[in-house]
């Protein structure tokens, strides 16, 4: 029998990432991850449905900061001001250490077409979320599907951006900057005016 | 040994549907689905890597249709033409009789996690491929991924309305009518201006 173990979870992410990347994802099995974290195969499978899961484990807690964010933000707030509070909120769950563990995470679903789309579904339930979330605050409640999908985008690829060179600001900062740049490119695209050279300026360092 | 078979992609398409439909995705095997179609396991194995991979078999042609689609655009199309060219030439792809299948499609995949994983990466590899050819024209090539986005979204929801409702119009037309809307969604809640009501009509009547 295990003793109670604090963070378990926790564990059963640092063991899964690091056997994954020694051994494959494939030629990992639940058993040697528990094994690895110095857990019992019963206290995995009572937390995860498999070894996968171990690495999309944030999704339900995604799901729901997502929403309380919108909900959040204050009365009379813009289709893009509820779009902002949402995405602060989810950014806000990111401590500066785990800038090295989301790489590491990311390059592995990169290897695997499995986890691509493991990915992919839970990308999809969170823009869900937050689409749902905005509809209900907005008196034009068609905005929110489409702005959803581009602070998701937002969303993931400051994730991407901000792991990947270790930047210094907070995860907020980049995914904001990043959704500015998207947002200025889908304003130029739609009504034929081009940003400003600030604009411009402002997307190029947002995806260095 | 099987003796030669005509379509046996899509014999196995509809086998794999009926079966899946009366006895659910996950207690049909991939020799039930064989042996529904007149077809060997081998010859399925052949074919696919597994039963899943049955119901997503359209995506390679689709990643190859709406990339060309978008290199067919005019030169000078602007970023939303080339969207359109995209979107038209995956429209193109579908006749009506393809109605009723793509709409038990659609029901199947709601029922089943696995099935929306899958889906939610086809999606994103379509818009991943709509995306680096809109790139590729554009001489602001980020107004690509969030446009593609979009008119990723509008595809499949504007599919769906398609067979669900079994519309008497072309699926392009209703795509691009749900693009239309999507747009001018944005296009509003970017600008601040509220649209026409020409254009709320457009809307409402392409989410019917």
């Amino acid at each position: 029998m295990a003793r109670w173990q604090p963070d378990a979870r926790g564990r059963l992410l640092l063991a899964a990432v690091d056997l994954f990347t020694e051994q494959g994802y494939d030629a990992t099995t639940a058993a040697h991850i528990a094994q690895r974290a110095g857990l019992t195969k019963t206290t995995l499978f009572r937390l995860f449905a498999d070894k996968r899961e171990i690495l999309f484990q944030g999704q339900a807690a995604q799901v729901s900061t997502a929403a309380a964010g919108v909900s959040s933000a204050p009365e009379g707030a813009s289709a893009v001001d509820l779009l902002h509070c949402g995405l602060q909120a989810l950014c806000a769950e990111h401590v500066p250490e785990q800038q090295e563990l989301g790489r590491r995470i990311n390059s592995l679903i990169a290897t695997s077409e499995e986890l691509q789309e493991r990915a992919a579904f839970k990308r999809a339930t969170i823009a869900a979320a937050l689409s749902a979330a905005m509809a209900a605050r907005l008196q034009d409640p068609r905005q929110a599907v489409p702005l959803a999908d581009v602070g998701v985008r937002a969303y993931y690829d400051g994730f991407a951006a901000w792991t990947d060179a270790r930047r210094a600001e907070g995860l907020a900062e980049v995914v904001l900057d990043e959704l500015d740049g998207l947002l200025s490119s889908l304003r130029s695209a739609l009504t034929g005016v081009t940003p400003s050279a600030g604009q411009v300026r402002r997307r190029v360092r947002s995806v260095r």
